[in-house]
Formats: structure tokens, sequence, C-alpha cells
């Protein structure tokens, strides 16, 4: 792609960096900008660079946070022995906007992903590990995406903190609510047979 | 949408003004800024508040140009009596590409849409009217997309210059090269038979 403008080419390449969109993409978006007004780009570019150079993470569970405790570590009403971990913050969100979860999180920061590059190290585990150790939790929902680097992760948290006195759990696995059985693949099916739960207990979820 | 962070909040909301970038894919893409080094987002931010302050158009035939006057208008070697009229600078890039035009081209910077609230007055029509009557033009090429805005642009504006001595013409609509008859639309298909070109010059091309 030739350009007739540096300034074109060098905003084109610096947005053609985010996942996802190409070279294309990022011209389309940019000159959609340029067709704006000029308030428009400034305070994108503002509200970036703000955000990324101020933003925190809560220091207890790594939530984003503008605080050094988020809203939901620092909120009375729940209930911190019990602790739901998840990959990133948009699992949180998603959680919340569930409104069955009245535990505090652990926000990994991602999974384990030897293929990424990514190993326990790179992720917020140790904190967590740290936690159990204190005997300040009781029990730990394991909530993350049901994917092998997720199960991995399960599994390597699960090693950790075994010998301590905590209950693990892990998110039910089975076919969507409103789903007919004859379009769920042939795993979920066979994990929701195996992972089946008392007919009365289903009566009240 | 709730979040945990107004700085998140912020960032989410503006990157979702972008067209096509709803609020997660705009929460996905801000994320992603987060995990990368800081210096990402500062340089993305910075490229385009500098695009967006400083970028320039050709005061000739209003391409984006980091000069007064583009690399196009201002090359010796480029015929300035035929012009070339298209959309934006997409259209000059794909016309670019194909190195089978040797004149100068005229971006008016988007096309007559009366639902879109955009009238001739929007554009920059009255500029190459200006040149025709200055009597600098020989030909001019309507090279715009064969949509409905499209024939209502090449129709307004020559029917602004049909009084000058000035030859018009439009780019070719037809089956694409390599495409078969029968998955051509019937509008297409029937407007290759009526503009049908002699076959000796379907050689030369």
């Amino acid at each position: 792609m030739e350009f007739s403008s540096k300034l074109l080419e060098n905003a084109v390449n610096e947005m053609s960096q985010l996942p996802g969109i190409g070279k294309r993409t990022a011209l389309r978006l940019v000159l959609n900008l340029l067709r704006q007004p000029k308030e428009q780009t400034l305070n994108l570019a503002k509200a970036l660079s703000t955000m990324r150079s101020d933003i925190k993470f809560c220091k207890s569970c790594h939530n984003i946070s503008d605080n050094d405790l988020c809203e939901i570590c620092i909120n009375p009403h729940r209930t911190d022995s019990l602790i739901c971990v998840v990959e990133d913050i948009r699992d949180v969100m998603a959680i919340e906007n569930t409104s069955s979860f009245r535990g505090l999180y652990h926000v990994l920061g991602g999974k384990i992903s030897p293929m990424d590059g990514v190993g326990p190290n790179e992720l917020n585990i140790q904190s967590l590990v740290d936690k159990v150790e204190q005997g300040k939790i009781k029990e730990i929902i394991f909530a993350l995406g049901s994917t092998m680097e997720g199960d991995t992760t399960n599994f390597y948290i699960y090693k950790q903190i075994q010998d301590f006195d905590v209950v693990t759990s892990t998110i039910s696995r089975g076919i969507s609510v409103g789903n007919e059985l004859e379009y769920t693949d042939e795993v979920t099916l066979g994990r929701s047979i195996i992972n089946r739960i008392p007919f009365e207990i289903s009566l009240k979820s």
C-alpha cells in the first residue's frame, strides 16, 4: 500500500497493530476520523494514552480499577472467603451481569498457553496461592473458558493448592439454556450426561 | 456494560465511536492495548492526534497530502489536462495500483447522498467546475462506484460542465475479469451487452 502522506501512513500502521484490524480496515477507520470533527480524534487519542498511563490494577484481585482496591473487593456485602478465578475483566463483567455471584474474583490475566509463550509466571497465580496459604479462602470456583488452555490452568492451580483446606469447584459445562440437543456438539453432550445434576436441584436454578 | 474503571470506560466509549466497532470489540481492542507495552498505545495516540491536527489536503486535487500540493499533482510527467474524478483517497490508491492512468485526480470527498445529508456543497465539486471554466481540462473520467449515489454525482457534475469544451467519460462497467457469465448479476450483464466494445480494442487492453 502506497500512501500520499507520511502522517496518514503512520496512523494506519499504528492502527493496524490492533488485533483483527488489517491495513485496509485501519485505513477505513482513519479516513473516517478525518471526516469527523477534530475533537473526536483528539478525545480518542487522549482517552487511550491516559488510560494506558494511569490505569491501575486492584492489588487484591488484579481486576482493572481506578484505585488501589477495586469496588468489588471493598464491598462489605460480598463474601471474601469465596473466590471466582477468571481470565480477564471481560469475564468479571459477564459474571457480574448474571447477578448470581456474591463472592470476590481473582483475575489471572490470561491462561497458561505454552504455544503463545504464556507460562504460570506470566499470570497472577502466586498471589492466589498466597491468599490460600494465609487461610483466608474457603472455596475457589474455576471459571475459565472450556478450552485446553483453561483446563491446563485450572489443573495447575489445583495442584498448587490441593494440600490446603479449600474447596475447589469449576463452573458446570453442559448444553446452553435454550439449545436443542441435536445442535449440541458431542463432547459437550457427553459431558452433560456424565455431569448430570439431580432434577430437584435443576428446578431451583 | 458496567466498567470497574472510568479510564477504561472512557477509552472503550471513544473507541466504539469508530464505524463498525461496537462496545464489545472496543473493549477487546483496549484490553489488548493494556497487555502490550505502553509505547504501543502512546504511539497510536500520538500518530492519530498528529495526523488529525497536521494533515493537509492538496490544494489542487483535494487528495490527502503532507504538502500544499500532492506528489501526483506536482509530477511533471503526468498529463494535467486529463482528470479522473474519484470519491476518496482509497480510490486514488486503487487506481494508482493499476498503473494504467497517467493523468491527475480530483477527490470529491464523498458522493451526493441526500439520505446521509450529503449535498453538492459538502463535496469538492465547485473547484472542479472552476478548473473546467479556466479551460485547463480536456477530458474528465468519472470513476465513482456503480451505485445510485455515484450515478447521481456523475450526472450532477456533468450538468455543471456540459456547456464547456471538455470530453467526459465514465469507467466501463461490465463483467469482472476472470468471472463466469452465470455468476454475473443481470443488470451488469445487460449493461455489458449494451456497452459492448469492438473486439479489436478489447485485444489491446
